[in-house]
């Protein structure tokens, strides 16, 4: 086994260079995530990559060193390399010290368990990875039950999503399904399905949320489809004082999810 | 005066597609924005480009010719083009139907009327560009009267967060001042300084704010220093259920921001 690598023209560092693109990621079921923060906070979580890189200047560093005694523990590879090589797996100029390739996880709607959160998160066909990641961040800070996607999503495990979130996708669980799948089971148990919307009078400060809300957020675009507005047991607006008739997707989820939190908390 | 132009090698296509980069920015003191949406809420407001790009395909919509006449009677030019030459400007592979070259705008402290908001928006070296666009956006929304920008920040004017800003940077003023500046001005008038701190028993739900508030927010990875939290009149938190020990720092400012105006509200 490796044990340093060098080389650019490494087979296993074009393999893992691969993983920046989605079509690979698919077919490798593995995925990239960076940084000593984020890979900490899924060390902490449970979760350990499969192979670890980390440049040989940062390889006295104690968090370094803890990361790579238990991925080889586990059965992991752990690989000192150059920053070159590291800036071409994160695809930045600026490495991070460390970067991990991930087995890809999902949960699935049956395996949430509803009754031990009072926030869930569900968004749809949310496009910009920026704004994934920052939702599973909001989500992680008002201990959301889960990020459930609908419909076609940017991908959670893409390099961009995977930093924004700064390490919430290792503790928020993300179920991708389809509307017609949510439905069913969100009606199958308890759950208010709340929706934004520019077509209410109901101030979100003013409504009054029941536990578990699922605060549906829609499209970055085009807001939700019409259908999914008539399936919501409530719609509520956040006023909107300027030119702009609509927030950013990931503010607006923030905004809602920090009201329902301070309404649970008394 | 060129009414068309197909060709990449235009010196005019040379040179706006310079504009992306910050220094050609400075140089020339102009910058692109990109999107119907956009030029058109810029329209509104009273700004147009002096030059104009637009897809023959889009040369019969009512927008684009509206954005066209007014460029061309404010002495302006509008210059019909190909998608490839738009893709080239804007650096997307799905270009947007027009392409604008705006003359730099800036505000100064002094120029700002502090009485016309109850909110003020304030944030310390910001570094990403898209926090920094999502903050203008909220801003509008929330009826900030603008935006001030302490140190060294990531460029307003860039394409990434102009785009974010999904036109606020239009409607919402932005100043960018030092510290060593901004303290003498804000104490020069009526103004409660407020910061997201982690060092603070203080939830930002039940703290009171005065009007005007300035809400102060910390660099994305270093929080703000500690002769900064030491200027501010009130220091709170928002609460952190989760691993995460901060929320994205314009999820951050968004959540106070929402709740500073509902407490003006009502």
């Amino acid at each position: 086994m490796p044990r340093e690598i060098t080389a650019f023209s490494n087979p296993l560092i074009k393999r893992v260079r691969e993983l920046r693109d989605k079509r690979h990621r698919r077919e490798q079921r593995q995925f990239l995530a960076e940084g000593l923060r984020i890979l900490t906070e899924a060390r902490e979580t449970g979760r350990l990559p499969q192979t670890l890189f980390y440049a040989a200047a940062s390889a006295g560093h104690p968090l370094v060193n803890a990361l790579s005694i238990d991925v080889e523990a586990a059965g992991g590879e752990s690989i000192q390399t150059t920053p070159d090589i590291l800036s071409k797996l994160s695809g930045k100029d600026n490495p991070q010290a460390v970067v991990g390739v991930f087995d890809e996880f999902a949960s699935s709607l049956d395996a949430l368990e509803r009754g031990k959160a009072d926030i869930w998160l569900v968004a749809e066909r949310l496009r910009d990875p920026g704004n994934l990641g920052t939702i599973l961040r909001t989500g992680d800070a008002v201990g959301a039950g889960g990020l459930i996607l609908i419909g076609e999503s940017v991908d959670p495990f893409s390099v961009e999503a995977v930093r924004a979130s700064m390490g919430a996708l290792f503790t928020v669980p993300v179920v991708q399904a389809e509307w017609s799948e949510f439905v069913p089971w969100l009606r199958s148990g308890p759950g208010q399905l709340v929706g934004l919307s520019l077509d209410t009078e109901s101030d979100y400060r003013a409504a009054r949320y029941a536990s578990p809300t699922f605060l549906l957020t829609g499209n970055e675009a085009q807001g939700m489809p019409p259908n999914y507005a008539a399936e919501c047991d409530l719609l509520v607006k956040i006023p909107m004082l300027g030119k702009a008739d609509s927030l950013n997707a990931a503010v607006a989820t923030a905004v809602m999810a920090y009201e329902v939190l301070a309404q649970r908390r008394g």
